[in-house]
């Protein structure tokens, strides 16, 4: 009796964390679809490769470097395209260039004869690691060119070292290079092919979508600092609110990561090879400097009933109305982004927020004595700050639009040779990176 | 002459392109000289593990095998000593169990017979890959062991593909085995005995470093609120604190990275196996936290000479008071760390920040009509707001050093049982994660 209920509690037990277990996978499957095509696209590719081993004609040709196809694959398939065309192609060129540079250190050495070979291919590769592991700390390098510099030292090292005892050197060189070349070519196709996750795609998103959360931010902001909700409901919207904002104070690396393998990827969709994606990694920059007074002023509300009584019915409706201003310009370039779409010059929004701007400054100097309490000085300091924030967003998204072509819906909008003048100066005069 | 004079450019723009390499790369050995004697470690490495081919009773040995030593030191050798241990841990642990279970899954295959293994071992392949691909999107997973998942993914397909062709499929999984245990403690134990590069070090070092930088910028701030210094130096010193604060609101993802590697590492100098290597984590976030209210700091700035005219004399020299007080605590909070010192309790810089913030706001509030310029009201009010970070990374600091049992100074400190009861106290009630 004893063992049978043990027994059935030890099956509970196991029914209980398989639930978790399952719900678990379940969010992360639900949280982005793509993760399980990406994994079932990459099961495909692999058995598609595995299929060298089984056909006999083509194990005879390759023989034992069939695995490097393989392994290849298992490497180089990953989640986007960008970054999957970046490590095919670094991984490509890398063992190109490590094949030839060994086939000619193999060679330096044969000629003094067989007593010293082994040393001097023993010092090009000591020489060859400490130069190529110390190029590999170049900021430029180590941002795209990591992982070619992996496979370089890798390849070189194998190739020289093989040259000592296999007299058929160059066969395996050939063999290297062309079942990196099979594997690498399929992950690429299968990568375009089915179902593609463009990083570029993702980087643009990415950006409108955190400017749309600032946005909501402030447009919550106005909605708290004029009607008093409930404290409940409050703190529970502030814990989603600092959530979101740190996911867009932390989100620098991430936007980096996609511009750089962005810029690997052909053109697709509405974006051109070579669109201007470090534009985004500015447009970011500036949005989370925006957030880092977002971030502060959170720190005001918290603060909020020490001072909402001395706070001053005026000036308070006036805030209100700064915070939500500023909040709808901020959605309205994040669609603007999203759809791809020119932000009407001058634009309506921005001019709104320049108006409220002016008057809250006009307001704030002529009833300085308005200002009873610190809180709402410090409020009012930080909604200008924010305004200008905004309008700096909106700067750096009409370079953008300009430099990557946007659709223009304003009837007055300059387009054509006057847009792409204005993006020229950008690219030559302002900024030479930005556009390129 | 004219092709003479030609050469003669060609040449001395090639001495100008060198002369230009060669300063860059001075530049990053000079930044950190550690790159350099990483750089040569590898080198060494590399080159011992090349002997195994060398030495011919060793090359019978290990055949062709011997190659996946090479790989294994190129692959696991890290900066950090953690990076390595986590790496080559990964690696080993992956290949044992992927080995395991491809050779059950060869056993399984072979059952019902000679035509039908093929396919099942296709099946099998393909499950396995999509499975282990999908468990790499686990955030716990992708933080500590993705790289584990991809070498499980790679042993697991190449020993049950061979399987197919050789009957030495034992012989093959145990070679790989022991060729990549080979590789990755010689890696270790290079790592780790010479002049290893320690990555909790290194997170401990940043930390105290970050909140250093925000002290230094407080008290500048501090200098240039009483003093007008001149604009020439002041744009310089602006963009030197920009890419000061640039870099602590930008340390976040580093920082992170450090935690994970150190998490690996063993005891080592100061710093127990099991330091409360996530209490950084936490130091780190409020700094960065603080981070936000000085970039807010540095926006009014930018507009000081609008308000300057206007701004009070006594409240001037108070903010610059506060200001000063601020940094100052913030550059002891970093010396403790870096020290490994318990800060007094109660910490006497602490206390006069708490002072001088009772000071600031008594006088804001009864001389309410001196903030006749809404920036000083909105500097006041930010200054307030960074005092009560600094407390925050105060508390933070006094529960690692509680956590880390840092050394105390202070006479009549708590030590010894009540420090532990407070570090089980943070451990066991309020964040559960935070000293594990």
């Amino acid at each position: 009796m004893e063992f049978e209920s043990e027994n059935q509690e030890k099956k509970n037990f196991f029914t209980l964390e398989m639930g978790k277990i399952t719900r678990h996978v379940e969010k992360i499957a639900q949280e982005d679809p793509r993760r399980v095509i990406h994994s079932l696209k990459f099961g495909f590719t692999l058995t598609l490769v595995s299929l060298l081993y089984y056909l006999k004609p083509l194990y005879k040709t390759f023989n034992i470097s069939a695995m490097w196809v393989i392994i290849t694959v298992v490497v180089v398939f990953e989640f986007s395209v960008g970054a999957t065309i970046g490590k095919g192609l670094n991984r490509g060129l890398a063992t190109l260039v490590a094949c030839a540079l060994a086939l000619g250190a193999l060679h330096l050495a044969s000629i003094p004869g067989k007593t010293v070979e082994p040393i001097l291919i023993g010092i090009f590769i000591f020489i060859q690691a400490v130069a190529s592991t110390f190029i590999r700390f170049l900021p430029k390098v180590k941002a795209s060119y990591d992982y070619g510099m992996l496979i370089f030292i890798l390849t070189f090292s194998l190739v020289s070292i093989s040259g000592i005892r296999t007299n058929e050197i160059f066969k395996l060189a050939h063999m290297r290079l062309l079942t990196i070349f099979i594997g690498a070519s399929t992950s690429m196709i299968v990568s375009i092919l089915v179902c593609p996750v463009w990083a570029g795609e993702e980087l643009h998103k990415l950006v409108a979508q955190n400017i749309e959360k600032l946005g909501n931010f402030l447009e919550a902001f106005a909605d708290e600092f004029s009607n008093k909700s409930s404290s409940s409901a409050e703190s529970q919207n502030d814990r989603s609110f600092i959530s979101c904002l740190n996911s867009v104070l932390d989100s620098k690396n991430n936007e980096e990561t996609l511009a750089n393998f962005a810029s690997w990827e052909p053109g697709h969709g509405h974006f051109m090879y070579r669109h201007p994606w470090k534009q985004y990694l500015k447009i970011g920059n500036l949005t989370r400097q925006c957030a880092c007074r977002l971030e502060t002023l959170r720190g005001y509300l918290n603060s909020k009933i020490e001072a909402s009584e001395e706070i001053n019915g005026i000036i308070q409706s006036k805030l209100s109305e700064m915070s939500s201003e500023s909040g709808k310009a901020l959605k309205q370039l994040a669609r603007d982004i999203e759809t791809m779409t020119r932000p009407f010059s001058p634009n309506p929004r921005i001019e709104n927020l320049k108006i409220e701007l002016k008057n809250l400054k006009s307001l704030l100097k002529s009833n300085a004595n308005l200002l009873q309490a610190i809180p709402v000085a410090g409020v009012a300091s930080l909604l200008i700050d924010i305004a200008i924030c905004v309008e700096n967003i909106e700067e750096a998204i009409n370079q953008l639009a300009s430099c990557a072509k946007f659709k223009s819906l304003d009837p007055n909008g300059v387009e054509g040779e006057e847009s792409k003048k204005e993006c020229r100066s950008v690219i030559l005069v302002n900024e030479p990176t930005i556009c390129g």
